[in-house]
């Protein structure tokens, strides 16, 4: 499995309304949930005071890897960065 | 506790309404004074010139300081920068 | 424990003659290793195509953050940018 | 007293002769302490992983506040950010 | 007095209605012309090509210099940079 | 294949001898044809004016992506940018 | 025929109607199959977690890769950066 | 004459009425041309795929170039940077 | 006469012997007085907490600024941007 | 011919021998009037207050544009951005 490091920026506007942005929330969410069992998202943490996060990633290779950032529902107001990981020297024993 | 450097730029739109940017002003300093009163906003300053502040912040964590932040009303039309910050030997000896 | 995202870019000058380079190296390695034994460094990957390295560090607080980063022995050439990390609802569940 | 945010980010090669840098360090802190007894810096922090520093410092004016930056033994290393503050309407009430 | 260099870039939307716009400036002129009067802005100057503007302002302090600023009909689209000034050598003789 | 661009900005000192330049040249040039002919670079590009390249590069992983890349003799000189890539769907049927 | 990297950044808002998008898309796809096939777009790829693609295209001249560029459908909603590429020696040899 | 480099990005709205648009590039051609023909746009290119174009302007001064830039139709749609040029020495024996 | 912001870093390397440093501060101020004496540099301004300065100068035109800017001895270390200004029109009537 | 803005910094060292750095520009200003006579450098302007300069350079494709670049004497000191022109329609006319 190729590793990333995926850093979004969420980017809705104040002005969406309500009920519409809590749907949006509730459709992310189950996504998102989906994506962290299959064990794309190996792990994920939240920027703190932005709507924000940075997340290790793993797939079979950037297509997929697009293909799973792009599912989500918010993929529209995402600000994506994508960092390709190789392995540390300091992992390389215990793998 | 944990010590932050919070940077807080709030882009409100010109064109909202009077009413409700008073209104929300309203709210803001409230939750502001809140913040302030129970000791999580331990400073603030504003950027002279801009609708922007400094503040010098306390949470038990990032998690709790994220909640901190969020629950602000102007929250949808701030963008935060959080720096975690470590104690400096100039004060080591007097805390 | 709190968590950090600690990104860091090795500028070691490329005159650096080759037996001090290597003895750097051992150092840092076994420092490194120590680290990663102890569970400051939770993991830790490499920038392909840099001598940078991206990693997920925990510590009871920045202070101690600091401490640990400070102790590697190649600090002096080190570019270090530390970002706080908060929960993500999405790891709220399983935590 | 006018009132500053300072950041300083300290560039000392990482060649400098041990005994160098450690008298150089001795009579950075001792200048530090004095400007911190004497009031001039308010609040100082250190940004984690990195040689820098973040303070809250007071002077009459910037004519002053620059003397201050620069009577520091490190001042010719140092890479100095200044931001005038302003009152945030927050602690208004309470000065 | 305080000196500081302010540097203004005017966002205006170019879909403001003219006769909104010629308002605005008609209030922003007569207010720009008061503090140039009162000797807040001691200097401006245009960027040339830009809706720009370049000024050396003086004020008591950062706090008066932030309600002189927002004082302008304008500063809702204004976007603005303060650096404080000290005092140079080569004006300190003739001062 | 994992495909990469690959942006090389070569940083060689100015004041290097020209036998030890030439040499390293050399060097490079057969290890980079080495990396042409087993297909690691797939296409390279000059940016004129500098002494820097854009590649197209292939490699199973970002882990020998990066192994490749630091067997350049040139490594310790270079300041290398990754950008992972992943298929577009023009060329999705052509392949 | 001279060569260019091409990076492409597609800007559409969130709230276009999907329709409109959809037809949108497929006269983009349309065009840009042309310029494949006619050899202006060398190769393409996707900038994965972006809406974003990096190629390799060949033209006569910069006025021509103008013309290319801007007859793609979403180009309104592009921001493009063309970098000129010249010869490398790796490749000179084979070509 | 004093002579400037001035580079303008365009960024008129996708959404902007075709017949708005086509009128406002009529009026914008226009003045361009005048501008040519009297000499203050001595040279002028676009940069391939923008809407963005780089000049060379001849002008008595920065005030009167303010007034030939903003004399441009689309000038409240304009992001224009202007460089101050001195003479080259190259150029020194032949003008 | 044209007038320009010229903002000035100065980057005197820490390690250069302290005669050879004053006898430069010497000339340096020496050649200062003087272009602020003939009215070329007519303010200046230190940037508090840095080896800074910027400066409202005068000038026939560019070349001539060049050559005033070029004539100081801290020259060869000096990194300078400099900032064409036009007249605004809060200074029209008055001048 | 191909056109191209050709942007230069130039970085020598301070501490280059004064002899070496007036041999050095004696061999630049050569190179540099041939590349002037034969057409390579159409025009070129000094950047006021740096070592730099902006020219519009004309070649038949980006590779010869590199060597040009690179024949200059002073090539390994310089920092140089290359941009590809392409015709604009305000030109269209008269060429």
């Amino acid at each position: 499995m190729a590793e990333y490091l995926v850093q979004m920026q969420v980017n809705i506007p104040p002005e969406m309304p309500p009920e519409r942005l809590e749907e949006l929330r509730a459709r992310e969410k189950r996504r998102g949930l989906q994506l962290r069992t299959e064990g794309t998202i190996q792990r994920v943490w939240r920027v703190p005071g932005r709507v924000a996060n940075i997340g290790y990633w793993q797939a079979p290779d950037a297509t997929v890897l697009h293909e799973k950032i792009s599912s989500l529902p918010m993929f529209p107001w995402l600000d994506v960065t994508v960092t390709a990981l190789a392995q540390h020297y300091l992992e390389a024993e215990d793998r």
